[in-house]
């Protein structure tokens, strides 16, 4: 199932996301007389993922029964895309260094012998980074002149839990999105700690949905690529991490406890614009699109503020 | 002045320090027949913080009416003082290498040249790192085998900004508080990027109260101090940080907006357990103070888990 976070005529909602229709679960829900305990889990992203199984087998009750109430669904052109987890409830948790090839390129480019992490490398994007998936993303020459594109996949926390043993790490995935973790490169290096090029105003759009754990299949096997006009830069297989998803959880939850609704975005493939030679970029205009096959596309142009 | 958030009885709310006494804010304004906007805007920290001037006028018309209502006075002795922010909006935001000394500790200890910081490094702690002033912190010997204090003086936000210059930045500063930067120096190192290390759950006793902005005194005049089970080890006045206040704000609002109830961690002086020789890390049972004057005291025991 897809599920997404829109707004229609003003109104924010939780939707499942049918073709080119959206069923508005909240609405749905109310016109299938379900009780007003589902009606509300129904209500938004975080409570349906706090919600867990019930409010996901609410949400395939309603999906069976969305032809009956054909008013529940929205024309997807009619509505506005929000980011799956619109009000995050702290900073997006992040990876660095996770796959071989981008690990080589990063040392390649700076001259220095390649050195693979010992250990996940987390960093945090700042909430006002997180942005719409076909939303603008604002790009301030007078603050960076080297604007890079990263694709990752990112997991959405289901249940809370501190020292999550591997074995058990899944269970706490509620499910799966994209990420494209933009990063001022020039800022990322000035300030040494990854945070500040990490955490730009809108340099991380989410989306366009998520996909619950048990409707994604292979893992591993899922492509992740993008397109900047139209233009390859980057590809590779989920299967390439160098630390799994069951290694990431385990150990950015070791002593740190995770909540429902945290985002944690799993690191890039090779490909990124500023270890190109010469480096590339990104700039006012470009179009940028970050897919993940069985999830969606995000597609954000570059637009020049300031 | 001084303002605490707090429990009592079940109860969280906003209050003022007097001596060994809490006003507490909300039932004062409501016995005092304030109107409910007013009431309502001194329920909680994050409430006052929004409500800027307004707020604070209310709070010091409430102090000199305070003789008149004792039953809204709490002792102190029967409250539990929290972090000011008790719920916070994302996370606390950090400066690492902010003292030359501690700065040239590190270097040297590390057996590397100096290299002082271009620009502020920025990083983050998760927000279950925030306890309380005089909450236990979790040291678990199973993650960490360096466990390490970092007082720090901690700027509150009180108006929302983005792209802040210098000259304005101080109007954007609600207040200060002291920030206990707890950090697992092993985690630390291994997984490079500081976030990790830096987030342990408990690691970052906030408080135990906020002095609002033109009630500090001369900022720069402040001396942080920290012991461990008695014994001084950090001691430097706020004047010695490399980048000041309205450096680390315009560097850190760059194109990245600032809310109300941002905290943000302004660097450790010299004086770390892991730069000693040899390193010292905290133990189970100690009892770390860290100071600042003029806004009191945080009050920690290290306390083994796991």
């Amino acid at each position: 199932m897809k599920l997404v976070s829109f707004s229609h005529q003003g109104r924010s909602a939780a939707g499942l996301w049918l073709g080119e229709q959206l069923l508005d679960l909240e609405r749905t829900a109310e016109a299938a007389g379900e009780p007003p305990e589902v009606v509300a889990m129904l209500a938004s992203m975080l409570s349906i993922i706090c919600g867990g199984e019930p409010a996901l087998a609410a949400v395939r009750r309603l999906e069976q029964q969305s032809g009956r109430s054909p008013q529940a669904l929205q024309p997807l052109a009619d509505c506005s895309l929000l980011a799956p987890i619109p009000v995050p409830v702290r900073n997006v948790f992040c990876v660095g260094r996770n796959y071989l090839d981008h690990v080589h390129e990063g040392y390649a480019k700076a001259g220095r012998e390649v050195k693979l992490p010992e250990a996940p490398q987390f960093f945090t994007k700042a909430t006002h980074a997180l942005n719409s998936p076909y939303g603008d993303v604002r790009l301030d020459s007078r603050l960076t002149r080297l604007f890079d594109y990263e694709v990752e996949l990112a997991i959405v926390i289901g249940r809370a839990g501190r020292d999550i043993a591997r074995a058990q790490a899944m269970q706490h995935v509620f499910g799966y999105t994209i990420a494209n973790d933009f990063t001022a490169r020039d800022l990322q290096r000035r300030h040494e700690q990854w945070f500040k090029g990490k955490s730009l105003d809108t340099s991380c759009p989410l989306g366009p949905c998520i996909v619950d754990r048990d409707s994604i299949g292979n893992l591993g096997d899922l492509e992740l690529w993008l397109t900047v006009n139209g233009e390859q830069r980057q590809r590779a297989q989920v299967k390439q991490m160098i630390f799994d998803l069951p290694t990431i959880i385990e150990s950015l939850s070791a002593g740190l406890t995770l909540e429902p609704g945290d985002v944690i975005a799993t690191g890039t493939p090779a490909g990124v614009g500023f270890a190109m030679n010469p480096a590339r970029a990104l700039v006012d205009g470009d179009l940028v699109v970050a897919g993940i096959d069985g999830i969606g596309e995000l597609r954000n142009r570059i637009v020049a503020v300031g």
